[in-house]
């Protein structure tokens, strides 16, 4: 947790933001598996962490701005309680900490809310995403969960805040970084032909573990790159195959890490590979030295479209303009997702306000398939921290589609595109701050060139 | 995966045993930590589990007994699923593998649950243990939560199959409890003092991984063992104390294992610690003794509490007569939790059905402090598979509450036992299958005795 005066001073500029009303936070309860008492581990709400840093179940609060009262609800431990699960402060002594001097019992909340609704007072709270705050919202103010969609102002008011990261944010971040660097560089150690993925698995999610922190997101590492989000690692891995990893590590206070590498099964890259690993190198490379402020995010994803173009046409793979290409939507063959995301306590920062004020600033999103994809798209500004993860990848499925359509044969060679349908994909990612000047990479620095990558084998 | 009879098979004594009706299965969906995409591991329900073994996430089932129909309700990929998530096969076809040839699209469910209701079908569901299962009872039967309390019996029909282990769960848990053992014995072999609490944590969760399983529960691996439920891993581990460990592995087929130990974090255990733990292994060895069918386990229960109460009469720290103490309830400031409970496609196997049910055959349970934590009462059966897991702790809250109250001053020397605060805790675990004619232990021997404890070390 950070030192108390963090939290008052973000509480004070949001109620400077917006004036007036009543801004509610809803806490993360506990969630079960498989009943109510086994839970998966406990993760508290990043808005709530934010403004109230209490990473503990079971909390809710208020900022009633007309009234001038900051309020935490959450009820006292009983002797079973701590029994079962120890000694705690109590949730006055947790409240003090974060400068909060009210707290009432949880169900004090509901007749707060409806006082508030007599009185004429606004109520803002954001968009629900777990079924408990769909629950919390319909049974306290009787939204029914399908008009659950809520308060622009106080989204925005919370985006404005959360994208520019402090001093001491930046400080936790690169924590998470270097952690997630040693899980990547462990698992470009480990690797061998003849490994399970799990394998892999194991021994990246134990430096997690020994360095006392969470995953910020579920581990991918595979030999089936081409699918984005493959969480399946049953897998035997072979001489021949690319691995790739995408793999954050979370720190206690919630701040996140994000890399993603694609290393050889073997010691070296075969020369197709290479040839790829290549392009995609330059993707990201090319990246880097766009990033500063106010450069359009979505300029720097255009670039790495055109540089992965340009690439695959010497591959024979690509052919025509790349500018057209790209305008066109004809690379999201090989680059189906966006260029990166804004990242902090959320990996994906704040995706549950919704990527729209997040990245886009509230202007319209693309529906081309790729581009709809890239999660940043407005001017970078200092104190931004956002990923770059350009990829190029041959899905099977994909490719057969679009050939079957014939779609952006004017660009794509598919006769070409068909030989390469069991390549598998590639990814590398960093994270960056946007700084006055320019970027800085956070956290260690993980293999990345292929002689860098060939030299860790 | 179990082959299609399994699956057939289950469905039709399920049938037989409610006669009529309707009988809705809700699968589980996945859920987000901090915005909706960004999901814990998935873990489908078990029940769902036992009679449709499909582990995805999205689906419901309907076994409508009237109208003899079986059908699953879940959506197929579209191409955007499969770039993000991989081919799968079809619904239809993962729904052929368990023996289920009707398949809807999710939307149809209402349609087809309003339709039973128009026809004056009695429709039985288990009761929610989520907040998504809250919202669609509510939203599909207009059932509001607090009225969601399930259909007994549906519930007595499903404990009644899922009690009684077939071969081939018993091979499966049985897989469970070896992976479970191997991360008992890598902590015991890599504790030193001077280590962080998670650093034990990662090398045993790291054995869970590499043997391609996930864990069955949140690994309890700790210095502070006098707290039954303690998830914090993130002391240093100092010379002279006790380190407890609670964990176990789930099995690809969602099996649990479930052990307990405890351990010097020295390579020999103080007088002190090896006299208490003596004293906690003769409960342990004396309650597997009397494990057989017909006993019932709330008497193996007083055994084991008996068995402390005598020893802790040789250390001074209780008095009087051991019956009359462990009647009373004297015996629960030492040891406030029960001797074990079921364990199968659950840690605690359906915990969520309700333990009146599952352990307790419907009887009512004592409310007295320590023995209403018995999870386990009836007379064992064959194919019974649970845990046998006595404890001795020293929790100086209780210890201070029950002293302030004088508290079975009869019972209890309270200036001797204020002596032990600082203690800490010992468990110890195993997992127990009911035979004809006795019990067989599940899976691998991990050290129990104090001296193959210390032969470890």
């Amino acid at each position: 947790m950070f030192g108390k005066e963090t939290y008052v001073q973000r509480r004070a500029l949001l109620k400077k933001k917006l004036g007036s009303g009543v801004l509610l936070f809803l806490g993360n309860d506990e969630c079960g598996l498989n009943y109510e008492s086994n839970t998966f581990r406990y993760r508290q709400d990043s808005t709530f962490l934010y403004y109230f840093g209490l990473p503990f179940a079971g909390l809710s609060a208020i900022i009633d701005i007309d009234d001038e009262k900051e309020i935490i609800f959450g009820d006292e431990l009983t002797i079973d309680d701590i029994v079962w699960m120890g000694v705690q402060p109590t949730l006055k002594e947790k409240s003090e900490r974060v400068g909060v001097t009210r707290t009432l019992p949880s169900a004090e909340i509901v007749n707060y809310l409806h006082q508030c609704v007599q009185k004429g007072k606004s109520i803002h709270y954001l968009p629900p995403y777990r079924a408990e705050h769909k629950l919390k919202l319909m049974d306290w103010l009787g939204i029914p969960p399908v008009r659950q969609e809520g308060s622009v102002p106080f989204i925005r008011a919370v985006v404005e805040q959360r994208n520019h990261k402090s001093a001491e944010e930046i400080i936790e971040i690169e924590k998470a970084c270097d952690v997630t660097a040693d899980m990547h560089i462990t698992a470009m150690k480990v690797l061998r032909p003849g490994m399970k993925e799990f394998e892999v698995v194991a021994a990246m999610e134990a430096v997690a573990a020994a360095a006392g922190c969470e995953l910020s997101f579920a581990t991918i590492a595979t030999i089936n790159g081409q699918t984005l989000h493959n969480h399946y690692h049953g897998n035997t891995v072979k001489s021949g195959d690319l691995f790739l990893i995408d793999a954050g590590a979370e720190t206690e206070m919630g701040y996140a890490g994000d890399m993603s590498s694609t290393i050889p099964a073997d010691k070296k890259f075969t020369t197709r590979q290479r040839e790829v690993y290549e392009i995609q190198n330059a993707m990201h490379l090319e990246s880097v030295k766009a990033l500063r402020p106010g450069i359009p995010y979505m300029d720097v994803y255009d670039l790495s479209a055109r540089v992965m173009v340009e690439g695959l046409k010497g591959l024979g793979l690509m052919k025509g303009n790349a500018d057209d290409a790209v305008r066109e939507g004809a690379h999201a063959l090989f680059y189906p997702h966006g260029l990166g995301h804004m990242m902090g306590l959320d990996v994906h920062d704040m995706e549950n306000l919704g990527e729209l004020w997040v990245g886009y600033n509230g202007e319209p999103k693309s529906t081309q398939f790729g581009r709809k994809s890239q999660r940043l798209a407005i001017p970078l500004e200092p104190g931004f921290v956002h990923t770059v993860e350009p990829g190029i990848y041959f899905i099977p499925e994909l490719i057969d589609m679009w050939k079957a359509d014939k779609k952006f044969a004017d660009f794509i060679n598919y006769d070409k595109v068909d030989t390469y349908k069991n390549f598998g994909g590639i990814r590398n990612e960093e994270d960056y701050l946007i700084t006055e000047t320019g970027a800085r990479r956070l956290g260690k620095k993980i293999p990345l060139t292929p002689e860098e990558v060939e030299e860790i084998r």
